[in-house]
């Protein structure tokens, strides 16, 4: 199975979501490696493209993300993550999911989640996750 | 709120999900625009990259999708859009979601879901979807 990586300069984005709640955690992207290094460990594994270089989710704060089962969609070119979460939350803000906000119609935001760790206990380095 | 368009040349991913059952249904990408008709109208609306137009869903398939509430992320460079589904599937391969194939460790695809509609029947242009 060949992904098209071509529409997104080499990368695919990658929905997580929690395999046991359907709870939609996070959105990464992959590129080939990747994608490689997922289905060859189990440890779902992202494309950092703030850091340019491959990025094990969990790698800094042990919160790494099990792979349950990979889905891809009728395009190819975006895959669905489903996982068994290892941890408290993914957020490197401290949530469960990152997406903790909602955006009304009038743009106001509100918090729909609550924290469930402390950032600062687990990440020592801004930027790592 | 403003969200983060400039890591996609002014687009942001929006993964879209059943309200009610947490099923993944598709990825789409929103503009600016897109992104406020969705909020304004509730009839959401992504931006098509390959025809480079705002892009109704259901506007030629009428399976439109009612949107019940708009997440965003902690980076706020992505959407998780929470919708109500109308008909019986999103995927312009007549499947209910478009993340309908498993992709396995070893290459191979396997099918998780059945057809639940005709495409010929919905869709009469291709590439209208």
């Amino acid at each position: 199975m060949e992904l098209d990586f071509s529409k997104l300069d080499g990368l695919v984005p990658a929905v997580v979501q929690d395999f046991a709640t359907g709870e939609v955690l996070m959105l990464g992207f992959m590129n080939r490696e990747a994608l490689a290094a997922t289905l060859a460990t189990g440890a779902v594994t992202f494309y950092s493209r703030s850091r340019q270089t491959l990025w094990r989710k969990g790698e800094q704060s042990g919160h790494q993300l099990r792979l349950r089962e990979l889905r891809v969609d009728c395009d190819a070119d975006a895959v669905l993550v489903r996982v068994e979460t290892i941890g408290p939350g993914v957020c490197h803000q401290g949530y469960r999911s990152c997406f903790f906000r909602r955006l009304e119609p009038d743009g106001l935001v509100q918090p729909v989640a609550e924290r469930v760790f402390d950032p600062a206990q687990v990440y020592r380095q801004e930027g790592e996750r």
